[in-house]
């Protein structure tokens, strides 16, 4: 289990005996929403943090880095400090945020990321998070599958390649042939990171290619289900009830 | 008429006697406006604020809350304190806004309730508007329309509950049995800020299901295509024409 | 070729001569990102400043357009200014970028216009723009096209003028007979601004249309395809790639 030790403390510090993340919540805007939001304040308290969070389909790393690529995908900074908190108490490394900020560059757009790099760069540097802990540039990369790669690469040439022969040129030279395979973001993750950002910015027509490669890198379907589940609280129910129907197809196929 | 009072109190604002919306206007934008945009501030005095919200097919009221209901789903938080002015003097009440912020905590994505929480914060500070005039958070909750709400949970739990479970369940538990039955914004106004967010976030799939059930709680046609008209405006034409098949469909459907 | 004397003067402070724009970007944001995300950092001058915006298939200037779109329609501000300098030394007039704020008030929202505006107003006071160089609020039109847009209007006016009348009615006084004749942004890249906000924001069913007025205003096909390859890192590979689709079919039947 991927940072089951974190996901018990942040567990812990949800129910009784470490109420810093409570706290947190409380000075940053308990107080606001309840002045002017009530049952917000209690929909917040009683089942986001305090049943969605804590539901067993999803590791509490897993919902953080969810939630991470949702607020990039949507650039909204205003809880993107408290969640990258959260999500280094998660378990979530540095290395591993910077590279899902990088990802979300070519995903979700270029001011997105640069957008988050504002907030992180804070919240690093009051953790005393130095470059020593942040990926090299240029790492050696991971292998690349090959066959896979080759089918994939023939078949979006073959669609587009005489339409924008540029873009198609760039989507295997730099995302497949490289980013894809920086190491220091899991290709399960980094496929995680993918699908959230999609499905928190509606962008259905790009979930069946990248549900079924974050299923091939171990996206389990009762996470993926719950992915979307968590997502509707962050993205909204549109979003999330938008992506059902193409998950469940997603799904079904892949049984046969 | 809901608010006629209020919308005779706007109007009067708009045109002669009245200049406080002309003025609070100018003192915030007009000037930064004519300093970059000259067409823009004509467009914005001659057209939208001195005609599109003076059409009779929409009350002041009520495109004050699909004005809001935009702008908190599209996270703009800009102009987000003037429109909050504009509607409490329009005649949406207090606890009317604050119902209206966690409903759409639900339908636009839990972020984008907190920035609009930053913002009324203030709003209801400057006016005085304290705990008094907010909802409880937990209050007696309306009758529910047990036949409808049944046929809804049967379809939607039949269509995807293999899928997401949790979410199906989270559905009807939080939104059908307990948000929408909250009982300081009438189910009319909820649907009204639900179908004004859906397309000025684009989320054409989402639309049927929620102009349907906005017009069976008492919206008019004529009222549903001035909410398209208005929406051209706040959230740019393109997110109003993709609504229009989507409207024509239900409209024509609803007739036989 | 549209202000290939710009272009010039960008390609050389790409390179060696005149780093102004190396410097700025270094000022204003390399620090941030690479005690963040040194891969970002790499991307963003490597690929993107290096590469991209050197690429022969679209003019500095009109990258300059439809990156600033693309900023706008998505409401990013955080590199606004940054572009709106690009923009200016790229050749764009401050009376094009006045009139591309005024033109995405409608195809992006009113309030994506204004946060524009917030940002152009400083560019333009530190430069010393004053409304000597903007554009009249009501100058004389240029000539309307009567036959194709009587086309258009009683196609839109057949298919939606039931549905919402006030709608159909404003797109033809405000958008075709009013705005899209303004002088002081060209047909050509008024269209070019349009697609680019379409494509930025994922308004794919908008695209068809509006593509092929591009083209028929002058857009060439090459730049189209370049349009949507720059896009693809401003607003996100699943924008671009939800465009292809549609922009190769556009491209198919204009050869016929």
């Amino acid at each position: 289990m991927i940072g089951s030790r974190f996901v018990t403390a942040v567990m812990v510090a949800f129910t009784s005996l470490g109420p810093v993340w409570a706290q947190a919540e409380d000075t940053t805007m308990r107080n606001d929403v309840q002045m002017v939001a009530p049952a917000l304040a209690k929909y917040t308290r009683d089942r986001l943090l305090g049943e969605v969070w804590k539901r067993p389909g999803l590791s509490a790393r897993d919902r953080s880095i969810v939630t991470l690529a949702a607020l990039i995908a949507r650039d909204q900074t205003i809880e993107m400090a408290f969640y990258l908190d959260l999500a280094l108490d998660s378990g979530v490394k540095p290395r591993e945020i910077s590279e899902i900020i990088t990802h979300l560059a070519f995903y979700s757009g270029w001011a997105n990321a640069i957008s988050a790099v504002a907030v992180a760069k804070d919240v690093f540097a009051a953790r005393g998070i130095g470059p020593d802990q942040l990926p090299a540039a240029s790492p050696p990369l991971l292998p690349l599958d090959g066959a896979a790669e080759a089918e994939r690469a023939a078949r979006v040439s073959k669609q587009f390649g005489a339409t924008a022969p540029g873009l198609v040129q760039y989507t295997t030279d730099i995302l497949f042939h490289d980013l894809w395979l920086r190491p220091d973001l899991a290709p399960r993750d980094r496929s995680l990171v993918t699908v959230s950002a999609l499905i928190a910015s509606g962008q259905v027509a790009q979930i069946p290619y990248h549900l079924n490669r974050a299923m091939d890198n171990g996206l389990t379907q009762p996470e993926a289900a719950e992915v979307i589940t968590h997502l509707a609280f962050y993205a909204g129910w549109p979003n999330a009830m938008s992506a059902l129907p193409v998950a469940k197809d997603v799904f079904e196929k892949r049984r046969h």
